[in-house]
């Protein structure tokens, strides 16, 4: 790698950002082939995990909230939090991105950083990748896992008895937002948690051991649950008095006169590990229970045995 | 899938445009589990390709020129001619979609047919995807495939001696641009050349037998050619005079007062399958011979053994 220099894309080309964003001291030992041929080669074994995210400038980063860096890490830790919600582990990555030629190349180097950065956090690195002239900067983030064959744990297996857990904080990336939105740049744990989320990607491989379902937090708590809900066909009870509200989160809700329950119910992006468990067994380590699942006539997610109606989430192309 | 309705994205929303694009029934025997978990499930052997291609709205397409089929079939062909190139067969695609709300349903649905036909093409199909909202329109197409162990074919194998040959078109999808650009539909054979290619993508396994290097042809064949011989530390000549002229290229070049020739050296986006080969095997069918590789100080590409100066190539950022 070279340094990035003070000028644009325009002046840097495709073939210069290239040349500035591959990094092979960095890749690990699945990697057979790295960035340079047609495709990436990867040593893996049991079945192969695939899943891909879009992050898109002005819908889900603006570049005086989030760094660079920030947006590579962000948009990694969107589909390595995928991998380890099926209990599997990244091998690697691929990433696409698109920029105008105005762009600062260090402003696009610091953002392939931020990828491998998150990449490494998970043992994984970006084995490839595509580089394109867009009118807007856009991230894409594909990651490859692997998982033993039959092992990968998918959101279908929850059962009625079931314990409902959690491994990881959730609402802070909506508490982040909330907080920038209304012009603030603190409390920074809160900012931080919407520039980039802490995902303990280690616990999702543990999990699967024992897990009967498992998603990552995406969405909101409460739409998350309910796709495992839908998936599997039983009721998710959401114990909202289970856990304690962070003091960030009540002291910036005290501030903005909100319920911070909400955030936390219905924030997404923190990629939080949301699985469930049989009753008889130990929870592993990280995980703690915030409810249960029960046998209903319908599908659905409850908090506190209650139907909850505040949005259950993001949606795009909505308003 | 259900019909896509007249209406906008808006009416639609992310979760109602999920629903009208997948198809199960459209799943191969190798996804284990498809739409709709946290990833895609692939039953894979030997060694894992990847490789990803972003495609944005008036950098490579515009919707007068190209309708949505198109889009999502050329988006497709550009991953799945990358694994052919390697000598791998794809087993699964998964698809980042990002478009304004105000896209009408009817053409995100047809995009996504687009995709899955293509990749059917290629015995392949859509494992999984994401959908956003974005500023203009970006279609993001990752392909998986696999190769036996040690078997991919690598761009830095060719040596001297070696025959250059392709399987496929060349200068077409270009031809067809020149046509789009100075306003004509016609002739509808060069316009459909550039609206998507037409891959060969079986050839490849075929070739990957025998071959010594292999690329696929999106950059043009100067480029390309120039990928292996900066890959394999060779000169690659390539003998213009070897193959005829299409009659509608010369046709058209004939009307613009243009030289084809230059449309079949520096036009990408064809996809053709270039390859090196032993000079003293036989050809793989669908291969025919282009030139050589020859023993010269640096690694460098002549066209009849002489230096070529026509721009070699389309990059990015660059204008």
């Amino acid at each position: 790698m070279e340094e990035p220099g003070t000028g644009t894309l325009a002046e840097l080309g495709e073939f210069g950002l290239i040349e500035r964003i591959i990094d092979q001291d960095s890749l690990t030992d699945a990697i057979v082939v790295g960035p340079g041929d047609d495709t990436a080669v990867v040593r893996m074994s049991g079945e192969v995990l695939i899943t891909t995210d879009m992050l898109v400038e002005g819908v889900h980063f603006r570049q005086d909230w989030s760094s660079a860096i920030d947006v590579g890490r962000r948009a990694a830790a969107a589909s390595l939090a995928d991998i380890a919600a099926m209990g599997g582990s990244t091998r690697a990555l691929v990433v696409s991105f698109g920029a105008p030629s105005s762009t600062p190349s260090a402003w696009a180097v610091a953002c392939a950083a931020g990828v491998r950065e998150e990449a490494a956090r998970a043992g994984a690195c970006v084995a490839g990748g595509d580089v394109v002239s867009s009118p807007g900067i856009v991230v894409n983030v594909t990651a490859i896992g692997d998982a033993p064959v039959g092992g990968a744990v998918l959101r279908s297996g929850a059962k009625a008895g079931d314990v409902l857990a959690i491994c990881g904080r959730f609402g802070w990336a909506a508490a982040g937002l909330a907080v920038l939105s209304r012009g603030f740049k603190s409390p920074r744990v809160l900012v931080d948690a919407h520039r980039f989320p802490e995902v303990n990607y280690s616990a999702g491989v543990v999990a699967a051991k024992g897990a009967s379902a498992m998603i990552d937090v995406s969405d909101g708590l409460i739409a998350d649950a309910g796709h495992i809900a839908d998936a599997s066909g039983v009721t998710v009870d959401i114990d909202a008095a289970s856990w304690e509200i962070p003091d960030a989160l009540s002291a910036a809700a005290a501030a903005y006169n909100v319920d911070p329950r909400v955030w936390m119910l219905t924030g997404g992006d923190d990629h939080a590990l949301l699985a469930t468990f049989s009753a008889r067994k130990k929870l592993p380590e990280g995980f703690v229970r915030i409810g249960s699942v029960i046998d209903r006539a319908e599908s659905a997610v409850l908090v506190n045995g209650q139907d909850f109606d505040a949005g259950s989430g993001y949606e795009h192309f909505k308003r």
